[in-house]
């Protein structure tokens, strides 16, 4: 008889190499499957967990969301001081649940939202350095908000994923994107909601989005992109160290209640 | 002919040991004495920095204050350029100016700002764990509120200085101190201003003021502590990851301009 725990996670990405455990480095899978197993006392047989996606080298989590089965059941909030009585000092469990064992953190996944902090200026600033995506040159707000719209709804995204995806289909669905700015700090952010995203998807698509709004790229390119389904197109990718995984949806109505806000 | 550049400098202090130039240390006065001499080709007799104060290590600074002297005048926008293409990502020159050969980075202060973040959970918070000092136990604003008006004026703060101070005179006046509470943070900032500050002076201020705040000490106990002038009885110091140096003043009418905000 095991017992399922759901875990919301939150860490800091700049010292890990990603999400996906590899042999040899530091990362999110490696230290919170060793510390879930350091708490179950090492079982013969290894406890596994699931994440609800990957994320880059230097990307962060407010709500990367993860599953795993104990051999034994033992209240949430246990598991989450044990954890993090455990996790090393840049990763924190926020919140625990137990759920029925048909629970999967990836596969039923209903919808995902991203965060990204794009800071524009000559030099990189100390305290943004790993926090923020760092641009040379200020874009114009107004511009990536008229072409921010058309990224919106069912589309191919062939044109805005990475070289290195393992995805087939590379049709998605974003519910909700947008863009504001923070003149004072220099910054631009941009929020996406969809139903799930492509390998580097985010980061190209603020890539593209900084280009317009510095100039570089034509208001209204997206259709054409999108339409070409060629990641020659599109080319950049905004560094990894402003993007956030901020929140992953498993049912429909928490999702349409933020999407409502949005 | 010399030409005096005074300059105002921005530093995550996290990976520094500190200000102060040590051997085989990475320190702030180390990588920016590399950089102004680069900057004027490594000149036979090297280019010696003087800094408004100390920093720890691990604090940070948005306004820590340094000046040199260059063999020749090029233009303060040149001197910032230059310094912030050869410094590393974690430090930053903010301003640049031409002064007087008289003025002093460190003995022409008339007054220093130091900002605090104290930050209270069981556990430390990915994102703030090199920028707030971590507190296992909350603290009630109220209560330090009350306390913290008893540390303002001209005091011996013999009890507040730590051990490895070299300052004979441990007489300084505290011009103002104020806290406040960002509750979703679940934090509590203080801010400090003064004539001057010993060697831990206000992290052993802020140790105290927490201690207040959780109960562990009366909301009346600061003037016996001042007045028994004896650093056994403040004991804790507060985490330097919280502690920025936030402005050094030089122009008596800059410090009361600032005071009347405060």
């Amino acid at each position: 008889m095991t017992t399922r725990y759901k875990i919301t996670l939150t860490y800091d990405g700049t010292n890990f190499a990603g999400f996906q455990r590899q042999p040899h480095q530091r990362t999110v899978e490696s230290v919170l499957t060793k510390a879930v197993n350091k708490m179950a006392k090492d079982p013969a047989e290894p406890i596994v967990i699931y994440g609800a996606g990957r994320t880059d080298a230097g990307v962060h989590a407010f709500g990367q969301v993860v599953h795993f089965d104990l051999p034994y059941a033992i209240s949430a909030e246990g598991v989450r001081r044990g954890l993090n009585s455990l996790l090393p000092v840049d990763a924190l469990v926020k919140t625990v649940e137990i759920v029925p064992d048909t629970f999967h953190a990836r596969y039923d996944t209903v919808g995902k939202r991203y965060w990204y902090r794009a800071y524009s200026n000559e030099f990189v600033a100390p305290f943004k350095r790993n926090f923020t995506g760092h641009f040379k040159f200020a874009a114009d707000i107004n511009r990536i908000q008229q072409a921010i719209p058309d990224l919106v709804g069912k589309h191919d995204f062939s044109t805005f994923v990475a070289s290195g995806s393992q995805a087939h289909d590379h049709v998605r669905e974003i519910y909700s994107a947008k863009a504001w700015a923070l003149p004072d700090e220099q910054e631009i952010q941009f929020e996406f909601c969809g139903s799930g995203f492509l390998y580097n998807q985010v980061r190209i698509m603020v890539a593209v989005l900084m280009e317009i709004g510095q100039g570089r790229r034509a208001v209204d390119c997206i259709p054409q992109l999108l339409a070409a389904k060629n990641r020659d197109l599109a080319r950049g990718t905004a560094p990894a160290a402003g993007l956030y995984m901020k929140k992953v949806y498993y049912e429909a109505k928490d999702l349409q209640a933020d999407l409502i806000k949005d």
